[in-house]
């Protein structure tokens, strides 16, 4: 019954992507916690560049430096 | 002054649903734990079929399974 | 197969009242908008006044300055 | 390698006031709690009006009232 | 960077069993999507069970229930 | 009406820096965004180190690498 929240730059996410990290992080709960999957939640929340900051800097910001 | 995150998959929720949800919820808090309602607050999240998980499967593919 | 997260100030809430809650707000989902209260996951954080902010201070200070 | 979520109601919010927010909490932690800037993440979210209720009620509802 | 937060009820888990699911998450989100391990964060919360709710019921209450 | 969560590692912060943390992320959010302090919530989460992953490791075990 865990619930698991991955959040991520949105880049190039494919829904096949998705689908493999979902059942992968499910098996991980089942495989070293003998977690549920039946009741195993994951919900993936894809974030815009410019509201993502790390190093007190948007992501967006460090892209246009490192390409700049 | 409570914080409560709802999340669900993104289906045909409407504003008066959702706007329910959040007099029930912000009630409910008030009624049992004497919650001051002026200071709850209540978000809503709705999600895309392809990020949420459960049995380790995306809500998109168990929909089209179920109706494939 | 929502997931909801409740949050509010540690104070004295009982087994009973957050099993009330628990129940309450499964039901309010089912009510409205017809999620299937089997796989709807509801956690409930008790946060220690120290650590909850509002209005710029700490719970834990607001108390005090009232009391005082 | 703190991690702050920062959620408000979708309005008129620019890149760079959003940069300046991220900017603003990740110089805090630091000066504060001497955490590093490097691995600090700040993801913001910028919520829909009809999925933010205060006071038991959404905020899209709130500003509709007060300006009819 | 990207940041995950796995949350359960409070039994047995191990330091052991946390670091391995923290390594295999962090794993899965390099192979299938290339993010950075050196910035990718996990966040496990333990949630004590008369805090976790599933069917509107907590799972202690669950608990005693099928042990009585 | 904000609404935001500080996620950090358990270690030595005390009331009064968690205070400062609260004040000063509050007058940022009206600062750059004239977001309305009564109304800005702001929750600190303290993390025990076993449960904090960075580079796929725990918090605890890379400090013990580190001083060992």
């Amino acid at each position: 019954m865990p619930y698991v929240n991955i959040r991520f730059v949105r880049e190039k996410a494919t829904k096949q992507q998705k689908a493999a990290l979902i059942r992968g992080v499910t098996n991980l709960l089942h495989d070293i916690l003998k977690k549920n999957p039946a009741t195993t939640v994951v919900v993936i929340d894809e974030v815009d560049p410019d509201n993502w900051g790390l190093g007190g800097e948007t992501v967006s910001l460090r892209k246009k430096r490192r390409e700049g």
